[in-house]
């Protein structure tokens, strides 16, 4: 079964961003590499800011890494655009559409309100965070409250320079989910 | 220099506690011990509601375990009672009354009201930080908004069993405290 990973870097309180939408703060330490965590994936969800912030730093085109790149959106137009697709799907009923084709695992990007719906709905499978030491202080987090509780098992955690701590979890499902 | 440690056990989305207060899905390994953490404070701050969440818990008498305990609080009457001192002094001001004596660390143990003032005034040297594998969805935070930025290095991560992170950090100051 393909694997909803959420995956982001955050701060030490919890952001994902500025409230503006920088992530100046992040950084990747020279013995980290995203390379093996690319080769498991094949396709990339996002929420709408998340897109635009993508598109703004990138200067109009989204870097979409060659991966298939799905925007929920409810205000955008649905269909391609600029390297992406613009879906209007619940998070659950287009995971199921995923989950019918065989691929890699799937890369939720963020950011936190898109987290917070596939958190409602159960559809997180692993958190991969990376967390930067720095307190912001204010910011967009990676977790707003309003889904329920959640349980999971440390995959792994290590440190790399410059005091990044890269943690996997896998969640832990108790009961049987019936639509898998 | 008596370092001050905001310590405390945290929930992946960085809640102290639920919002009613319980700390249920805090656990304690059997791998881990604060032992050697308590060889090394003589000193605990805490805020007035995480006081009267220990006094509760405890039932009606707050564990001081040998330390000396003070309460920051706006309402409570100031001076000792149940084996704590109420103190109205701001963090600041109280801060440089136990520079003044000598002694071992300070540990500040929330909650995140007392946490952010202490934060505003930079007074926080080090955070130690144990990491639930579980999202809450709802709590206390440990950090809530509305304090300055600021940086840490990362002094130790440790994983133990049932998937508790430890975390080590140490306040990195550019700018010489005038005050200290």
């Amino acid at each position: 079964m393909r694997q909803i990973v959420l995956g982001l870097g955050i701060s030490l309180d919890g952001y994902i961003a500025r409230p503006g939408g920088s992530v100046d703060f992040l950084f990747m330490p020279k013995d980290y590499s995203m390379a093996p965590f690319f080769k498991t994936i094949d396709t990339a969800l996002m929420g709408r800011k998340t897109y635009e912030v993508g598109l703004r730093m990138s200067g109009g085109k989204f870097p979409s890494y060659g991966l298939n790149c799905f925007v929920f959106s409810h205000s955008l137009p649905s269909g391609e655009r600029e390297g992406v697709t613009i879906v209007k799907d619940s998070p659950p009923d287009f995971v199921a559409k995923l989950w019918k084709r065989k691929g890699k695992n799937i890369w939720l990007m963020g950011g936190g309100e898109l987290a917070r719906d596939f958190l409602k709905a159960d559809l997180v499978d692993q958190l991969h965070l990376g967390i930067v030491p720095v307190l912001l202080g204010e910011g967009i987090p990676l977790f707003p409250p309003g889904f329920p509780q959640r349980e999971f098992s440390l995959l792994e955690n290590k440190s790399y320079s410059k005091g990044l701590i890269a943690l996997k979890f896998q969640r832990v499902r108790t009961k049987r989910k019936s639509n898998r």
